[in-house]
């Protein structure tokens, strides 16, 4: 019996996961629940689970959750709060594997922690590879236990490495869906509405993520994972657009052969995998090869989509640098959904951003933390600053 | 230093194997050559790589052959011939690893000798899984060595069997490129010329392979293959159409992923990879990944290409019935290369030969040989019926 934790049970990945515990009830047990803002979903799920221990944002959500279960007769969960909440979750002596799906750097402290308490990891947090990659990657290679990825694109990879020793690979091939405006001509990226932009053509996912693909910021940030959990040199890892999303990523070996993943767009099913790995088990979540017809591939456009040539700068200068293009992302994509800039200004923000940032290596979690505050109050005010000269443009 | 056999060193497969050795001379020696009835290749062959043995296939040619080279200076190689001197070759006591690409059951005997006398054996002859298969199969594993396949697609299995356990396969998918005749309508497979069957899309190969492809025989022979060299169930083994020829094969694992093999259309690529295996070493057998436009894929029709469900059909019944399958094919495809049989008569003879070959186990190779006579001489008989009654037909 694997006892999980969960960061981040209430929201995609972390709903994916208890489904999965529940169809392999006799493999997994859920042991504490890190939820997020949606407390009544937390609720439930300590109902459902029994969790030890859960885990909430906020200190007086807490309290009212507390009450509430002992109302319900739930009174063997307790209840805790904030980062030091999360933290315990993680670290919890009874868990063996933690799945890290809390979005953002509120789950690079928990994180860190549980690797470094030994436990197993799948990560679905991009923020722990992006802003913290070479002291996570670091500490677990420490403790001898593996970071399994749980995104589709990272456990395609992982799986196809198994097809080789690691010093065979010449190059990890990331596809890309291409998001929404893959067919649009460049001169209308500046008319971009949200709308259009939360409209992903394959992946049903969270706001920020979702603009993220529009942007393909996010298959940035994945070239800057793949370099921090397969130790590799960004050279080595290139982006290929593939509208279908079938084919979740590859791997070229030195003799030329490569080996791809091919799978239906679920999430259950890497989540499955790294929590198996090494072994595979039977699922329902086949791949209908037979209605299969077309797969189709095309190089990125790096014009189109700077954001991507954005994400090679920053990882190829390491450090601060992919610490300053995530906080800054997330301003600007907050910023764009509330629409104080164009689509547009997301890369012209993170670029800024990057310009303003030293190139150093963060030596700590909270150096990390630090650095990723002061990013944020620089595209905070970058975006402030191109927000009123779009009024004053616009008042002309 | 690996010690090499060439078993058919003046095909396709055995320049093939030269060339590799060519290019990776730290690593390969070639220490014996049973060539086919090029012999002046093989006289070329010998004074290029001073094999310590050549084999030929007439004692007359070996005669001439080793005049020729004492004539040149080239004494260190000893020429023997036929059967006995292809065993020998296999079996030469300073060879560690065989290359079997001799066509046809000629390869037979010499292989089951290799895998007798514990080499490791690099498999491109179809007959010796197609009609003894479970014999060698069985003797390799008793010998604790490998049998790794030198075609593309069962090379391509057997990169992507690397992504779990064998327990852990669902399914095993072969591609096909379907043909020159994948879009040619029924009604005109009757009316086929020798030229448009001789015309392969994407492999430029030997005469008898070329229209096993146009039948879709070529493919039913490699689900047979993989069933006996993978130890698994023909309902385990499916055919995929794929007309590009870039995605050589799949498996499907119980988890629901699949693991493609993508690469050059080179048959190096396989040969490189049995010889350095469990290694994968640098090549520049690249796959432009960056000019990737699509990959199609459609099932197979079975009612166009009724040679693979015979293949199907002989391989559920196993033993000599895939013997049967193999010799039939190959007398109907040289009687419709010589024009005595149309097209369509190459299904309708192996169709009539597997009816009248009764189903049982061979216990030796020289069984497998036995029946392999018969179902010759059935097929014979039967393309000798067909021819005349043709003639009458037209003269009528």
């Amino acid at each position: 019996m694997k006892r999980i934790a969960i960061l981040g049970s209430t929201g995609s990945i972390g709903c994916s996961t208890l489904k999965i515990v529940e169809s392999y009830s006799d493999r997994f047990a859920v042991t504490t629940l890190a939820a997020g803002s949606n407390v009544e979903l937390a609720f439930e799920q300590a109902l459902r689970w029994h969790p030890k221990l859960l885990s909430v944002v906020h200190e007086d959500a807490a309290e009212r959750l507390r009450r509430r279960l002992r109302e319900a007769g739930a009174s063997e969960t307790e209840v805790v709060w904030g980062t030091a909440g999360t933290v315990a979750v993680a670290t919890h002596p009874e868990v063996d594997f933690v799945v890290s799906a809390i979005v953002g750097v509120a789950g690079l402290e928990a994180t860190y922690a549980a690797v470094k308490a030994g436990k197993e990891i799948g990560l679905a947090n991009k923020e722990c590879l992006v802003a913290a990659g070479e002291l996570i990657t670091s500490e677990a290679r420490r403790q001898g236990k593996p970071l399994l990825p749980i995104d589709s694109e990272h456990n395609a990879v992982h799986q196809c490495l198994r097809g080789g020793r690691a010093e065979e690979v010449e190059r990890i091939w990331l596809t890309a869906s291409g998001g929404p405006f893959l067919h649009t001509p460049r001169e209308e990226f500046a008319c971009i509405s949200v709308a259009q932009a939360l409209n992903h053509p394959t992946w049903k996912m969270g706001r920020r993520i979702t603009i993220d693909s529009a942007t393909m910021m996010n298959k940035g940030f994945e070239v800057i994972e793949a370099v921090r959990l397969f130790n590799t040199s960004p050279s080595r890892v290139r982006v290929i657009v593939h509208p279908q999303s079938s084919v979740h990523s590859m791997v070229e070996f030195v003799d030329g052969s490569i080996l791809a993943q091919v799978s239906v767009t679920d999430m259950q099913l890497p989540i499955l995998y790294a929590l198996t790995w090494p072994e595979r088990i039977e699922s329902k979540l086949r791949f209908d090869m037979l209605s299969l017809k077309h797969l189709d591939f095309c190089p990125p456009d790096l014009d189109k989509f700077p954001c991507l040539r954005l994400a090679y700068e920053a990882v190829e200068a390491g450090g601060t640098k992919t610490v300053a293009l995530n906080a800054a992302d997330e301003v600007a994509v907050a910023a764009f959904l509330d629409g104080e800039i164009p689509f547009s200004g997301i890369p012209a923000t993170i670029q800024a951003v990057l310009n303003e940032t030293p190139a150093c290596k963060p030596e700590s979690i909270y150096e990390v933390l630090t650095m990723d505050s002061e990013a944020r109050e620089v595209a905070r005010r970058f975006v402030n600053a191109s927000a009123s000269g779009s009024r004053i443009a616009a008042i002309r």
